[in-house]
């Protein structure tokens, strides 16, 4: 199974360190070529569910621009120029709840769009979270910081309660890897 | 927690079908107004998790233009225009791989960027899969059909062999509803 190539890329739109939109030329593995495959260009981000040493997820009930209504949310953010994922994970959950963790477990890397790019998520599991500092308010959004117990995440999770793609996709990850580290355990 | 107000909107990039850019003039519940934020308008899409009678899960190996190499991969396309996501969810399962299935599960649906919006994805589990026809070949990816079972399908999730975001998503949100189900009948 052969990848596609990029023959060449321009851009066509350069609206700000937000958003950049190409225009790419792509032959397929068959030889077909597509002369204008538009590619979006988003900032790479991270989440981060937290769970804290008394076994409590650190949780958001917050507010998006794309969203009608709050959502429950986790831990996230953009990374910053040149920063590593584990290191913006890190800083994210120091800023958004003051809590730090001494084991960090990943949850992968995947690409957003698979036709268009869109950005990358970098997710992370922290686990043996403890209060270390004030959160700092520095976001957009307003966010109330909630805790819950596994099974009310769980619960929150199948009745759409964690409306956003990676909120949902970090949420289910992390709980398939606790259930699946009680199961070795048991 | 109040909502975002849109106070206006113009499209900037009118590219194709696939992707449409505007820039909204956006009131914060603070007061605050942002003048030009980027919203990236991407189809609404479709991905199936199908489970045959055998309890195999019915899953590609395939490449797509923004991954260096083949993923694993749920069934999945875009919405046509006007159509319901279950209607399509059924289409692309029927098209993809030949198969039909009497039980269908919405595993929810969800906004792909809080910020900038980038489409919509519904998800859907699919029980009782049967062979019903030959598969139709009509997208641009080479793909090759393979049967899994379900451990195998969770430790390739864990392995990060689903790479895209929303094939992450689904694959771990059947999962959990999966074993949820499992749980509840024991």
């Amino acid at each position: 199974m052969q990848s596609w190539k990029t023959l060449s890329r321009r851009t066509i739109l350069n609206h700000s360190r937000y958003l950049v939109v190409e225009e790419h030329t792509v032959e397929l593995p068959d030889g077909r070529v597509i002369t204008s495959w538009p590619w979006v260009i988003l900032p790479e981000y991270v989440n981060v569910v937290a769970v804290t040493t008394e076994g409590k997820f650190l949780c958001f009930r917050q507010g998006k621009y794309g969203l009608d209504e709050p959502s429950l949310a986790p831990v996230g953010g953009y990374l910053e120029a040149g920063e590593e994922p584990l290191t913006a994970a890190q800083r994210e959950l120091l800023e958004e709840t003051g809590y730090e963790a001494p084991l960090w477990i990943s949850l992968g890397q995947y690409q957003v769009d698979g036709n268009r790019g869109a950005g990358t998520a970098h997710f992370f599991l922290a686990l043996q979270a403890q209060r270390a500092a004030e959160p700092v308010a520095n976001d957009l959004e307003e966010q109330e910081l909630v805790y819950l117990e596994q099974a009310e995440v769980a619960s929150a999770l199948a009745k759409g309660e964690f409306k956003l793609l990676p909120w949902a996709a970090i949420t289910a990850l992390a709980l398939l890897h606790l259930n699946r580290e009680f199961a070795s355990l048991a």
